[in-house]
């Protein structure tokens, strides 16, 4: 695709994203099963159903922009998995590997931050104000992950992998 | 390395992040070329020095932890420079290639806002407060550079590229 106006700069990002919310469907149920803490399961858990909602409400956008719901393949929700993915395959104590998978798991959420805010500015910009809610609303779930992970970190997970041997 | 311990973890993260910077300044000259906006050449310029010296302030870290500075192969941050260049190879109007290298930026940025978060908080578990201020300083410095990046985009760039036919 020529990227000769905004919009079509929008397209092809909503593209990306719609080939990263699959390839995080994917990923996280070894995630799933590679943690440890009941608190961090369950974490995932509800995290992939929220992705799965995510790359649904993508399908709105695009019905909203007129064009077809399609994906292209998002080199860097790629690479930031096979990094995640390289940890899981490691021996390791099972507290670090927690602090491991939120770290994991945290960067993917600052991939979407920076993405889906970069999106709706520009669905903005081209007064489309449906597709930017939509856009935005997805924006704020990422920053709550975020921060729910982080809380996680910092009073479950971190203490036991300092304490470990 | 196995990760048995959280101080693992810390270094395996240094190791990825003293990578991910001679990634990035690799590949910052050519989104300088690339950039048509004065505004934005010279913003990638000050990133690029920022980031050199960043990367010699993580030999610091290294010091402090009392091992050898050395990277490995950081696949999250070679995917993320995949997707940027691939935009600068695009036909694109100027306006709208400026807006997909600052969008590109951000991404990297937002990585490096999660990884450095992370391991200024290892630290900061582990005791090595010297590190962790190290680490901190950093992280600040990309929590601006990310900022500044945005008002780039919303008061020069995006309203340009919105206004591309």
């Amino acid at each position: 695709m020529k990227l000769d106006n905004l919009r079509s700069l929008l397209i092809e990002d909503l593209m990306d994203l719609y080939d990263a919310e699959r390839q995080i469907t994917e990923a996280l149920p070894q995630m799933i099963k590679a943690a440890s803490a009941p608190e961090l399961k369950s974490s995932l858990e509800d995290h992939l159903k929220v992705t799965q909602r995510q790359h649904d409400r993508l399908e709105k956008v695009f019905k909203k922009l007129g064009v077809e719901a399609e994906g292209k393949p998002c080199d860097g929700m790629k690479g930031l998995l096979k990094e995640g993915q390289k940890v899981l395959g490691k021996q390791a104590d099972p507290d670090v590997k927690d602090a491991a998978i939120i770290a994991a798991a945290q960067k993917v959420e600052h991939y979407e931050i920076a993405a889906y805010g970069t999106a709706r500015t520009y669905a903005k910009m081209l007064g489309d104000m449906e597709a930017a809610l939509l856009l935005e609303q997805t924006l704020d779930e990422e920053g709550q992950t975020d921060q729910r992970l982080t809380k996680l970190a910092e009073y479950h997970v971190n203490p036991k992998a300092a304490s470990a041997a």
